[in-house]
């Protein structure tokens, strides 16, 4: 079965990483005829953009999902758990964008470039994708964890609003505005003003641990996709006034020590990423440099001063940044890559 | 002498910092008739705020140091390696918020939560004031490092513009506008833009070390406030679109491990401290509850879980997060702070 001749539907496609799916899928060729885009019944009637092309928005119920071939859902986890029952029983593929089934063992959690040949052994016709600060983290150092072993990632977030949906973006469009106009408004998506202000993630803080729930996603969603419980996570999850790229701020520890130019050799090249790391420039990776990009930009590559070198320059320590666009890679690109995989 | 009763300048009086100088000590209840505020010869005869009064500003040279019996440097390295040694000579002393001394071994660098002592076993007229992420990160683990140990701090920062003074700050308003606009603008003051951006420190980067100029700043500052080596670091410093507060993520690894209620107990009350740590609620530090204090907020204190613990619930590993007025104690106050001491 080709792709392109896939009846396909994508529940969610006035969002955020609903409309990226569906201009993925035009840029990928697939026909208007063959897409149907499903949102809010009350939203139904509406267009949304298909390329050069628009589609009409149908509510997401059995009549719109039965005879499609592949579902993509991104409307969220509780549309998710409603939905993806209702078109697996219709027959259909379903792909989820949401954190819904990404703990459930039954469900593959697929990064296609570190664990894709789940695909092949798993019977699921459900597949879950990783949350978005997983995906960025976990493809940036799978290459070095395959070349050397990953002892320990310590991480800091730097997360777009995106993150939280389209009405986030607007949010933060509309407080920057009434900022510099000197005003203030009460905000309405995030319980923090986030016009020049950053704040720690929006998810629920675990009372015991201290964690809030990105964090545990992270620490979770990484050792599933992994699959061996090698590797050691800590991270604080922040965000910041940015519309839809993250960026991370790792500090990794190996298990075998490696020189700076076999860690940069490690990376060169892997499926995914691309290099953004001038020193003599200051050029880095940044979300301006990210944005509307399907590879994850790498740099800053550097030897950790605070562990110890070998006496031949090897280390196990190594510094890194990541800069990804949250809705393509961390979202919409990867179902789908998981689907193009299929 | 009654810090009062001095003839004080404060050079740089139209800058971030030296416009917060004025403030402070205009609500310290020093006279305006003692002050005077010296710039650039080109800005002479401007006025600035003292308060509620208003100062005229004029030339810094020797004509206006002369007399001045505290001279406050707060315009750049540059203008402090030409007026310093002026100001001495002229019998001043003089406080630099610049990093023209920093490394200087003939002048104290001091924080006076954590050093305060240097001010009077040295003799030196001149001191210097460290950076600012240095302040930060080392006014809120001192704590842990007095009562614990302090083996290993891995940092990640979130740098408001204003550290690159008040052109930035101006820079990062009016790019944003250009941008909610659909407008881009070159940027000036940074070689990235800055608006809904974000991107690694714009200092120089070691070609060899892969470490920008902030992250060595951090390293042999914070040796030289805690004078023993104890502390590794590994840092990453980030510029985000935030005005005027920096923050950070602190991954700590104690010499001694601790349970969580010991590191809270060290940390509670400790000077210049204040916390924002409601888990609930998820309210903790942030640029718009820093803005204008003069204590540096910690929150989000927890464990780490990428560290082991000892049977009795013991570790040494800990996270924490940190938000303090860099015009403030990260500038401006820690400066008033050691002419107080002094």
């Amino acid at each position: 079965v080709e792709f392109r001749d896939l009846e396909i539907a994508v529940v969610g496609a006035r969002g955020a990483v609903g409309s990226e799916l569906l201009a993925l899928l035009a840029s990928r060729g697939v026909a208007a005829t063959r897409v149907r885009a499903l949102g809010r019944a009350a939203s139904a009637g509406q267009r949304v953009p298909f390329g050069a092309q628009q589609l009409e928005l149908r509510p997401a119920d059995t009549a719109q999902l039965s005879g499609a071939q592949l579902v993509f859902l991104a409307a969220g986890a509780e549309a998710a758990r409603e939905l993806a029952p209702m078109a697996l029983d219709l027959g259909a593929r379903v792909i989820d964008a949401s954190s819904a089934f990404r703990e459930d063992p039954q469900v593959p959690l697929v990064l296609p470039e570190v664990n894709g040949g789940r695909l092949r052994t798993s019977r699921s016709r459900l597949v879950a994708s990783p949350n978005c600060t997983t995906t960025l983290a976990v493809l940036a150092t799978d290459p070095l964890r395959r070349a050397f072993g990953l002892r320990r990632m310590v991480l800091a977030s730097y997360q777009a609003v995106s993150g939280a949906g389209r009405r986030a973006m607007d949010e933060l469009r509309r407080q920057t505005a009434e900022a510099l106009a000197g005003r203030t408004t009460a905000p309405q998506v995030f319980a923090e003003p986030c016009a020049f202000n950053l704040f720690s993630h929006d998810s629920a803080v675990d009372p015991h641990s201290g964690q809030n729930l990105e964090e545990q996603k992270l620490a979770r969603e990484s050792a599933r996709l992994w699959g061996d419980g090698e590797t050691a996570i800590a991270a604080t999850c922040v965000r910041v006034p940015v519309l839809r790229v993250h960026c991370l701020a790792l500090q990794l520890e190996l298990v075998r020590p490696a020189s700076e130019e076999e860690v940069r050799a490690a990376l060169d090249g892997a499926p995914g990423l691309a290099w953004a790391d001038d020193r003599e420039l200051n050029r880095f990776p940044t979300p301006a440099r990210a944005e509307g990009r399907r590879e994850v930009l790498i740099g800053r590559l550097r030897p950790d001063p605070s562990l110890g070198r070998e006496r031949d320059g090897r280390g196990r320590g190594f510094g890194l940044f990541v800069a990804g666009d949250q809705l393509l890679k961390g979202a919409a690109l990867n179902c789908l890559q998981i689907a193009e995989c299929w």
